[in-house]
C-alpha cells in the first residue's frame, strides 16, 4: 500500500501539520527565513506527525489540542538531521543539497537549535506536563544515542546489543514521542498509552534496520543520498555488524576502518553483504520487531486508525526509500 | 566588591546549584561522562544561577523548588558557549581549551544538544508552565540572535540598533530568563516579576557592553581567551562601531572585512579605539544600563537580596574579566 493510500483518513489533519510548519517560517528575521523555508520544504514523509494523529484517534481526539505537537515531533526530527548532517558533513539529503553544504556549518547549528527551541515551545503549548517532560527527555536519549554512535565510530569489535542501543535512541525514541504524546493528548487510559509507546518502539527498531539495509541494498537516486553513507562515516549498522560476525578474521571492513579512505573497501563491503544472507535475515529482524510492534494493538479499540497503524507497520518494512 | 563577597549570603545556595551541576556529569554513558564533567568545571563566575536565587530571595524563597532552574540557566549558557565556540572554531575559553579543541565539532554540537535538552528536562521538573515556556523562547530568542550575527558578519554599515537587538537577544534574554523565573517560582506579584524582568534586561545589556569592551582593552590572561575575538570573526562590537561611526571613510575595520585575513587591521582597530575616547563613552553607556537596572529595584522590599543585586550591578560595570 502506497504512504498516500495509508495517509487517506488523515489528509486533512496532515494539512494542518503543513500549515503548522509553513507558519514556523513566518518570522521576522529575513536573516533566518531563507533557511527555515528551505529547511521546512523538505521532502519528509511526516511519518512522526501521522503517528501522533493516527494514535490520537483511539480515544478524544482533538486536532487542535494536538497540533502544536505533531508540528513539534517534525521539527525535533529535522533538528537532529541538519545537526547530523553537519557532523557528518554531507551535502545530499532528500535528493537535495543540505543546509550545511548551502549555508555553511555556522548557520546549520543555529538552525537545529532554534528548530529544538521551536520544537520545546510548540510542545510547552500544550500545556500537558507530561508531553512536555517527554520531549526534553527524548532529546536527551537522541543525543546519548548520537554520542555513542559518535564514539564507536570505526571500532570493530561492537555487539549488537550496542547497536541496538543506539538504534532505539536515535531513531525509535522519537517515534515513542509521537504515538506515546498522540495517547496521552487524547486522553487514552494507560494501558493503551503503553500499547502505544510499545507500537513506537519496535516499529523505530525495525524503521531504522530497514533504513540501515538501505544504505547497502538501495541506489542514490531511490534514497536521495549516496550509498554505503554510513560506512564512510564509520558507523557499523546491523549489516556490516553481521558480515564481521561471520568473517571475523577477514572481511574488508576491518581495512575499511583501519584505513578510513579506502572507498573501495566500501565497494567490497556492500557487494559482500549483498551476496551474501545477511540481508534477508536483516528483514527478518526487522519484521520481527515489525510483528512485535502490531501484536500489542490487538488490545486497542478495532477502528479505521488501528487499521491504518498496521498498515504504517507494513509499509515500513517494505519500503524502499 | 568581589564576587565572593557579594554571593556571601547565598553560599549555600551556590553549593547546591555545584551539587546539581555536578550531579548532571553523573550518567550510565561513558562515552558522555568525560565532556560533561569537563564542560560543567568550567571556569563560570555562575551569575546566572545567583540572578536567580537573589531574585527569588523576596517573596516565598525555597530552595528545593527553585534549584532545577538554577542548574538549567547555568546549563544554558553552557550549551550556546559550547555552540558557539564551534561555530567561532575557538580554541581557549576560560583559560583553557574548548570542547571543539579537544573533542571535535561532532562531538562539541552534541554535547551543546545534550546540554540543551537537559535544561529543558530540569525547567519541566519545575512544573511551572510559564517558566517552562520561558525556556523555550529564550532559546528562539537566543539563536535567532546568534543567527543575526552571523549574518551580519563582516557587514560594515551595522546600525547600533542592530548591535543592541543582538546584544539583547544573545545574553540579555537569559539574564531576563534567570531573574524573572526566581521571581515566578518565588510567587512573586505581577508588578515585581515585571521590575526583576527589566532588572534582567538592562543588567545583561550592561553585561554584554562590558564583555564587548574588555574584548578591546583586556589582555588574553585577563579573559582566557585572545583579544580581538570578535574582530577576528567579523563581529562588530560597540567600539567597533562607534571607530566607524567616527572615520566613516577611513578605518583598519573596513581593510579588516575587506581583506579578512589582516591581523595587523585587528591591532590598528584596538589601538585606534583604545587611543580615541570611545571606551570611555562604551562604558557611559553601560553605566547607563547598569542605572536602568537598578533604578527599578527601588519598588522591591528592602532587604539584603535588593542590595545583593545593586552590588553584583556594580560588579559587571566594574569587572575586568
Amino acid at each position: 500500500m502506497q504512504l498516500t493510500e495509508i495517509y487517506q483518513p488523515i489528509v486533512q489533519e496532515l494539512e494542518d501539520v503543513e500549515d503548522g510548519l509553513k507558519a514556523v517560517s513566518v518570522i521576522d528575521a529575513p536573516w533566518m527565513e531563507e533557511l527555515l523555508a528551505y529547511a521546512l520544504k523538505g521532502g519528509g514523509k511526516r511519518l512522526r506527525p501521522a503517528l501522533a494523529i493516527f494514535s490520537a484517534k483511539f480515544y478524544d481526539f482533538d486536532m487542535p489540542r494536538l497540533l502544536p505537537l505533531t508540528t513539534s515531533v517534525e521539527l525535533m526530527h529535522m533538528a537532529t538531521l541538519v545537526h547530523d548532517d553537519t557532523i557528518d558533513k554531507s551535502n545530499m539529503r532528500w535528493g537535495r543539497e543540505t543546509i550545511n553544504k548551502l549555508w555553511g556549518m555556522e548557520k546549520a547549528i543555529l538552525l537545529g537549535d532554534y528548530l529544538f527551541a521551536k520544537a520545546g515551545a510548540l510542545t510547552a503549548s500544550t500545556e500537558n506536563l507530561r508531553v512536555i517532560k517527554l520531549l526534553s527527555e527524548t532529546l536527551m536519549v537522541i543525543t546519548n544515542g548520537e554520542l555513542a554512535q559518535s564514539a564507536s565510530a570505526f571500532a570493530l569489535n561492537q555487539s549488537r546489543e550496542h547497536y541496538y542501543f543506539r538504534i532505539s535512541c536515535k531513531t525509535a525514541a522519537l517515534f515513542v514521542m509521537a504515538t506515546e504524546s498522540g495517547a496521552v493528548l487524547s486522553n487514552a487510559p494507560e494501558k493503551s498509552i503503553k500499547i502505544l509507546h510499545d507500537y513506537g518502539y519496535n516499529l523505530g527498531v525495525a524503521f531504522q534496520i530497514i533504513d540501515d539495509i538501505l544504505d547497502y541494498i538501495g541506489t542514490e537516486k531511490e534514497m536521495g543520498k549516496p550509498v554505503g553513507s554510513d560506512l564512510a562515516q564509520g558507523t557499523l549498522t546491523l549489516p556490516g555488524l553481521m558480515l564481521v560476525e561471520k568473517y571475523p578474521l577477514n572481511n574488508p571492513v576491518q581495512k575499511l576502518f583501519a584505513d578510513r579512505k579506502q572507498t573501495e573497501n566500501i565497494a567490497k563491503t556492500i557487494e559482500m553483504v549483498r551476496n551474501s544472507d545477511i540481508i534477508g535475515k536483516c528483514f527478518d529482524i526487522a519484521a520481527e520487531y515489525k510483528e512485535k510492534a502490531c501484536r500489542g494493538l490487538r488490545n486497542l479499540p478495532a477502528n479505521e486508525s488501528r487499521e491504518s497503524l498496521y498498515n504504517l507497520a507494513d509499509f515500513i518494512v517494505n519500503r524502499r526509500r
